[in-house]
């Protein structure tokens, strides 16, 4: 940011032409949520409407309001109740309702202040208010890294996940890593999963890094997080930017997600956190990976980095193979009803099959469940 | 079209970039839907979902579904009850559970099969199931050539019409004429208006010609009808190439909208038919320019079409003036809380304007109301 007294900040930049935006990261930045509108045009007639849930909400609401104020901007918010089933249309339409009655038109901006769950869903209602309006994420999650880049946002429908959504890229992203340390530590691991995640497809030296600094991420060392956030966010806009509306490059940030999302289907959502989801679907995906002709080491170090950040890397008592086989089968990352598979080469390399023989997933899903402990 | 033995038909391209797309206008294309898509290179691999309604759907969803199968398409359906109510969150949540319920994928194409609102339900379920598929449009009303290019794609919220939306191009317009020989008089008129109203902001030669040509129009003659509705799709296409998005010129489209939509609003939807609502709405405009210095023969032009087309050109009884105006203050168009007019300066020209006074508003609506016979 300009302003000389600016708190440090990292800034990247997401290159995706006039779409084009900075993410900023860095302590106390949440202060500053107003001179960083200001910095990016955003509106200052028309009402800026703040979603966030009940727990975000009641720690850094009053303080981006103030932000926002006191850079001349009036504002309106909605509080939904926190968890993945905020993201249905019901609450969508909340939402919605929340920004005709504070006045909300064109020229208005929408803030996600929470994790993944709200930046999805105010994500969606910003695409689709009025056919689309500014957009602002203020990620308070380490997982929210992951979705705050990209443009992706949705609600769920009763049948599936994230299947009504819109790309849709926010103006600027603002990553206030103070708030991440009232983060619970379940939640903490989870994040880190898709961080680490951002290593094993691109960056070979980043896991090396992870590695090395895995007790400072899990204290919440805020040095290592900032740092930590930016390669992991430097990875997906890489990656973004190369294919916005993921036509395939993109594909490649779902490492552990096939398996992954079966897993989170068969549990109900919520009972696996989406993070320790992947890091059983990334081990998973090694030893397909393994089997398949990669090298022999990819498997155990995946394994081992889990291990070492304390997630998961078998499948929980009680899941049925066969729904989880049948969960796959559902997700819409089956292209015209082939199966699509990210699987390591190395680490740090990742390749995208469709040839995985369903047997050889059924094998792995057994071997995974053998190891419950 | 290429094969030879294709019935006649009018080909139109609306230029936008690589979201280009064709118009193809003619009588008895519905049963050539299955090569149209084949050309416009529609995948067969995935199904097509045909959202109609129930009127449009008990006379041509049989033949829609006969014209993809014979092309080697699978396709699903789902028939909605027909009008306004349709475009609500609750119906299009049907729709993307139909979808989910056929197997329907990124791959997959939503096609419309209907008027207005089945063009803009299924245009707003193809803009965000899995973040957006292809999208055909089969406009089977006079009114839908206008709502079928340019985009724009919406359901509306409790408290305000078209509120939740997107931009989404489809990747063709088939638009069969025989399929307006069933539509009621009433609709014919009101799909008229719309048409009209392209020769009154663009083309004053559009505009001789509808005059000459109203009792063909009015009788439905196939001929006329085909020739009226390519004029008004070249009109709009010709301002939503210049302006895809409504940053500018594209407000020249709402002539007649700020007083339409606010009748619509009082009136209940439905109660005014959207071509009358506008009808009343450009003889309102026409009258507002001419104190604000247009030609004195705008009004009365305007209105003598009206007439000609068997439209209403005053406000029924029983509207409260002030319940008119206060339906125009929550109209999206007013940007950033300052009223927007489109006010002709001359047959087949008009200009944007945002200093009407809201008294002589207020003026020209009691005059629109005094006329009531």
């Amino acid at each position: 940011m300009e302003n000389k007294e600016a708190m440090q900040a990292v800034e990247l930049r997401v290159d995706l032409g006039e779409r084009s935006y900075p993410i900023w990261i860095g302590s106390g930045l949440l202060d500053r949520l107003g001179d960083a509108s200001r910095q990016a045009a955003i509106p200052a007639g028309s009402p800026v409407l703040i979603i966030t849930d009940e727990h975000v909400g009641r720690r850094y609401l009053k303080r981006a309001e103030q932000a926002l104020h006191a850079a001349g901007y009036r504002t309106a918010s909605l509080t939904v109740p926190p968890g993945e089933h905020s993201k249905s249309l019901a609450v969508f339409e909340d939402c919605v309702r929340a920004g005709l009655e504070a006045g909300c038109d064109r020229m208005s901006t929408v803030v996600a202040l929470g994790g993944g769950v709200v930046g999805d869903l105010a994500g969606f209602v910003a695409a689709s208010y009025m056919r689309g309006v500014r957009f602002i994420q203020v990620p308070t999650t380490i997982l929210a890294h992951d979705s705050s880049v990209g443009g992706k946002v949705a609600v769920n429908h009763p049948l599936a996940k994230n299947i009504i959504g819109a790309f849709h890229q926010p103006e600027f992203v603002l990553y206030d890593t103070a708030t991440l340390q009232s983060l619970p530590d379940r939640d903490v691991r989870s994040g880190l999963a898709e961080m680490v995640k951002h290593g094993l497809i691109w960056d070979a030296g980043f896991v090396d890094w992870c590695e090395a600094n895995a007790g400072k991420l899990l204290a919440k060392d805020e040095e290592a997080l900032a740092y930590g956030l930016a390669q992991g966010c430097a990875v997906k806009t890489a990656v973004v930017s190369q294919d916005e509306r993921e036509n395939g490059l993109r594909a490649i940030l779902n490492l552990g997600h096939t398996i992954g999302h079966a897993l989170e289907a068969v549990a109900g959502y919520g009972e696996l956190l989406h993070g320790e989801a992947i890091a059983i679907g990334m081990v998973g995906s090694a030893r397909l990976a393994e089997r398949m002709g990669a090298a022999a080491d990819v498997a155990a170090r995946t394994e081992a980095l889990m291990r070492q950040f304390g997630l998961p890397v078998s499948i929980p008592a009680g899941y049925s193979t066969e729904a989880i086989l049948d969960a796959m089968m559902h997700d819409k990352k089956f292209k015209e009803g082939r199966t699509v598979f990210v699987l390591p080469t190395a680490i740090g390399k990742v390749e995208i099959r469709r040839d995985v023989p369903v047997e050889l997933v059924r094998n792995i899903i057994e071997e995974l469940k053998g190891e419950t402990t």
